[in-house]
Parts: C-alpha cells; sequence; structure tokens
C-alpha cells in the first residue's frame, strides 16, 4: 500500500495538524511514460500556511480532500520515462505521499549524490536558496557597506539571505524569536548582529544599536510588529523585501501605517515571488553551488521521521519551534554504490 | 513697507490661520549681486502641512519665526545681477513675502508672458506638473491599456496624473472629495470615471466597477482610508507611486497591513519625492509645455486675493475646500508692454 497526507481542513485560521489526515491507497502503477518515485524527503516550509488557506494568494488554495504538495528528494523506483531510470535520484513537486507517479513534468532535475547531502535540493539549492539569493540581490539590491536586515534570520531563507548579503560585503544584522537561533546566526551565518525580538526588552532600541547607520535592506519574511520597529529606522532609498508575512494573522490586521515613512525616505516595499524569477534561477543556483563549494553558506536542518508526522513538522516550523530548515524523512536514503 | 508671513506655531496637528503671522517690515534693498522681487503669485501646496510640522520629512521643519517658504512668480523690481534687469519675471522659490531679496540661487528661470499665463509656473509647468510626470512615469511606469488610480484627481497634482496618464493610453479613474471636482475629472481632465468618495455609499465597490479589469498603477496622493479601498483591488505587479500622505492623520496612524496584499500581487509601493528626480525635469517641462501647447493638458486655478490671506488659503486647501490649483495674488499682474 502507498501512504498518502490529504489537506481535509481549512485553517480556522490556526494550523493544527487535524487539518491533515493520512490515508493508506493502493500502490500506483507506472503507465506508458510514467515512473513510481519512492519519497525520500520531503520539505516543510512556510508558505504552507497560504497555500492550504482559502484567502486570496498567489496561487488557488490546494483543494480540500487532495494530498498536500510540496518538494521533496526523491528515487526513481520503476521508469517506463525515456529519461529516467530506476535508481535515479530526482528533487520535484511528489508532495506528501510515500510513492508518486510521475509523467516526469513535476520533477525539477536529476541530482547526484556525491555533490552534496540529498536535504541540500530542499533547501541551499532549492527553492529556498533561490529565494533568498533573488529576493535579496534582484529585489533588495544590496551595495557593500549597506545594512541588510533580516527577519526569521535563523530559518531557511533567512539564513541564507544573510550569509549572501555578507558575500556581497555588507553589513548583517538578524532577527530571530530563541536563543539557539540567535547563536546560530551569530556563529554559524556570520551576521554581525543578532537580535531575540521575544526576550530583547525594547526591539526599537535593540535595531538602533545594531543598526548605527541606519537599515538600506529590509528582508522580510514576517510583517507586523518585528517590521514595525525596523520600518522606523529606515534610510532614504531604502529597499524592504516582502518575502513572508507569517507575523501577520490575518487579512483583517491592523497596524502602523508606512506611507508616510516610505514617502519620507523615498522607500520601496516590493513583494517577492520566486516563481516570477524563473529565468534567473540558474545563476542563483551557479553561484550557490559554488558559495556551498567554497564553505561561504552554512546551513542548519531540522529533520523529523516519517511521513505521519509532516503535519506536526508544519505545525511546529509555524510556531517557531524548528530549529533549521523543516524537512521530514520519508523514506530510508539509498545505499552508496 | 515690506510685508512678511512668518510661521509662529507648530501645527497640534490642525493647521489654522493662527500659526501664521503677517508682519510689516522694512523694505529690503538690493546690495551688489543682489535683485529685489516683487512677488506677483504665490503657490500654496499640500506639502506644506508636513514643512511646518515638527515630525520627520524630507526636509527640516520651517523654523519658527521665520518667513513661511514657498514657490512664487515675480518681477524684478531692482537688480545688481549681471542675469537679471528690472522687469524681468521669474519663477523660484521666493516665499510668503510681497518683496524679495535674492541672490539668484532661489530662481529657478525667467518665464516669458506671452508663453502661457504666469499662474501656469505653479502648477503644469512647475514642480506640481513636473511632480506629476516623473511620479507617474519613472515610478508608476504605466502601459498603455492599464488602469491608472488617483486619489486628490481634481487637485492640481491629481489631475496632471491623469491627463499625462490618458495621453500614455490607459484608463484613468479619478477619487475626489466633492462633485465639482468629479464633474471636473470628467469633463475637464477627461478621467474615464471618478468617484466622489465623501457621497459613494461604498468607495470599494464604487471602485470595483471604475476598474473592472483591476488597478495597475495607484498614483496616491492621500493614504489612508481611500488606499485601503484601492489596495484592494490592485493587480499583480501593481505600481503604487506614494506622493502624498494628507488622508494619514498623524505619525501614530493605524491602518489594514498591507504587506500581505503587496506579497501576494507581487506588487511595489514607492515614495516619490520631485527633489530626488531632478536631473529629469528639463524632460518633464519639454513635454509638459507641448501638451499644454496642444491642448492636451488643462488645469482649473483657485486665487486667493492678497498675501495676507495665504494662511486662510493653506487651510482650505488642507481641507479640501479649493477648487483648482491654489494660488495667492500677491500684487498685480505687469501691464502688457
Amino acid at each position: 500500500m502507498n501512504r498518502e497526507v490529504y489537506l481535509v481542513a481549512r485553517p480556522e485560521p490556526a494550523v493544527t495538524p487535524a487539518l491533515f489526515e493520512l490515508r493508506e491507497v493502493p500502490m500506483p502503477e507506472p503507465g506508458s511514460g510514467q515512473l513510481l518515485i519512492r519519497t525520500i524527503y520531503l520539505s516543510v516550509d512556510p508558505a504552507m500556511r497560504g497555500w492550504i488557506a482559502d484567502a486570496p494568494n498567489y496561487r488557488d488554495p490546494v483543494p480540500l480532500e487532495s494530498v498536500m504538495p510540496g518538494f521533496t528528494v526523491g528515487e526513481v523506483a520503476a521508469s517506463n520515462h525515456p529519461d529516467y531510470a530506476a535508481g535515479d535520484l530526482v528533487t520535484g513537486r511528489q508532495g506528501w505521499r510515500a510513492w508518486a507517479l510521475s509523467d516526469g513534468s513535476d520533477i525539477d532535475r536529476k541530482v547526484d549524490p556525491e555533490a552534496c547531502p540529498l536535504t541540500v535540493h530542499l533547501h541551499a539549492l532549492g527553492l529556498t536558496g533561490v529565494t533568498a539569493y533573488l529576493g535579496l540581490l534582484e529585489v533588495g539590491q544590496p551595495n557593500a557597506g549597506e545594512t541588510v536586515v533580516v527577519s526569521t534570520a535563523g530559518g531557511a531563507v533567512g539564513s541564507a539571505v544573510g550569509q549572501i548579503a555578507k558575500i556581497k560585503g555588507c553589513r548583517t544584522v538578524g532577527i530571530a524569536g530563541s536563543d539557539d537561533k540567535v547563536k546560530a546566526c551569530l556563529e554559524r551565518f556570520g551576521f554581525d548582529a543578532a537580535i531575540n525580538y521575544k526576550t530583547c526588552a525594547d526591539l526599537s532600541a535593540a535595531l538602533a544599536e545594531a543598526c548605527p547607520d541606519g537599515v538600506d535592506v529590509y528582508f522580510d519574511n514576517v510583517g507586523g510588529p518585528i517590521s514595525d520597529a525596523v520600518m522606523e529606522r529606515i534610510n532614504v532609498r531604502a529597499r524592504i523585501v516582502i518575502c513572508g508575512t507569517i507575523g501577520i494573522s490575518g487579512s483583517d490586521a491592523q497596524g502602523p501605517r508606512y506611507q508616510r515613512q516610505l514617502l519620507v525616505k523615498r522607500a520601496r516595499a516590493e513583494g517577492f515571488l520566486v516563481l516570477d524569477h524563473m529565468d534567473r534561477k540558474q545563476q542563483a543556483v551557479t553561484d550557490l553551488e559554488a558559495w556551498l563549494a567554497a564553505g561561504k553558506i552554512d546551513y542548519l536542518e531540522d529533520i523529523t521521521e516519517g511521513l505521519e508526522r509532516a503535519p506536526e513538522a508544519l505545525c511546529n516550523l509555524l510556531a517557531g519551534k524548528n530549529s533549521g530548515k523543516a524537512i521530514v524523512r520519508v523514506g530510508p536514503e539509498p545505499k552508496p554504490a
């Protein structure tokens, strides 16, 4: 039998494991032109909160009673597809299931298990890394010597943003939600300063100290009160990359009106969705691969064991309880040849 | 004696005539390299609310006990300056005074009284027109066929924005605060649709009807609840030009958080200050002159008589009581030669 995780209810607005259901279904058989993929790892991402909600988004909501979509790394178990053979390792969008049929259209590429750990294709070399790279460089446009502030700086996107900004010669300031994450920001991800927004007495004052020359680029993964504090410190011509809004609870959330600050500072706030920038993806992957190989980009992983625990891993991620890129191990890696 | 209007108190936060004081002072005498200018018209602008407030802004606040600054058209009465002669007409930044000494640095240019009415240098060919032109074209970047929404559409900047957008082949939708202004938008400024936000039952519904294809460019002169309604209707890749925030009462004003909408629509909100774009001013003036001459740009003026009534004119403007570009006539135009 195959196992799949279905979305069965909408967030109200909390995301809980009860929104999902693990089901046993018959094992699929690849037909002509199809292949069967055994999932090894699946990626759990903050954007999934938006995917499953019935609210305006950049994509249609995941239909109820369908398998939860998501990025995966898997092994080709059987293939009637000319481009793939049994034993190939692939990364793609096979979703939350132990075995997946594919016609190849939901495969991103074959991956080489010798080049880097398989999980890296779900973060530093996956859409996470590409999001950090293109969001920072294409929208944020940092210049050497400028100050770049990153929210959820200990997270998969945030930690990559900080390291790329550092490679580009910027001063990097991270905001994170635990002492462990602050420690990782400083010791592993090379941030010049990092702030625990939950325990610092006054985020605004802490930012003033960490950003003596103001904020030129704000890579924002949260929105909400953390962003309010950063917005107070932006410089003339600042760029705000809106990459995520996990800190905004609902579409009716209220907060300070930013327009006056954007006007006075002639600043720019722009929403960024990596899928709009796929024409630049190869450049991003090429640079990220080189930086990884050179040890200039580090990462942390938080691996949960078992497909059945994917909903729990998502809830932990949304609650900030993970420490590193949230990944679920669905099945074993193939033994080295 | 000369007459000057001094700023003597800060808004709290209302702008009232009591913040200003008309004073008689000795008539200035031009020294070496100086000229004496007799003010004919002065411009009253929404940005003045920001200039006189002791709040963060793109310029230092006007000092208390100093003459209120502002754009003017005047006649050179006497000159010891090599570039100017008595009888020349000039536009510049002489402020709220009947007579001004100048060393030439606060003069923008000599103007030709035959080319167009003198007042036009305070709006369509002044910073107002240049603001509309550069804000719309450089930040808004409208494409033919797109929908451009303008707030304070009956005002000096807004009416110019609408007409320039129309010249560029856009659908133009104006939002204004009186039936007279709506009428002017439709009949004089060529808007495809115009909405009285004060009397329409539901601004959001009115915008939905006026913008069946959504909003691609929002030229925002107000911020606040009017902008909230427009933001609901923006399209993917929309551009929001933040040019003014007259609808936001104070720095602690609260409203809906826009970040989610900016992200979902991958839209851009950017503050625009014309003074940052002066390298492109000449192109703007050249095009605006041609459009004026061709009858493609129309305007309305609201002229108040007498320097002593400049404070009242400003208060009326900030209350939306003007109908057309707010101008104060300080002295008579020179008789035609």
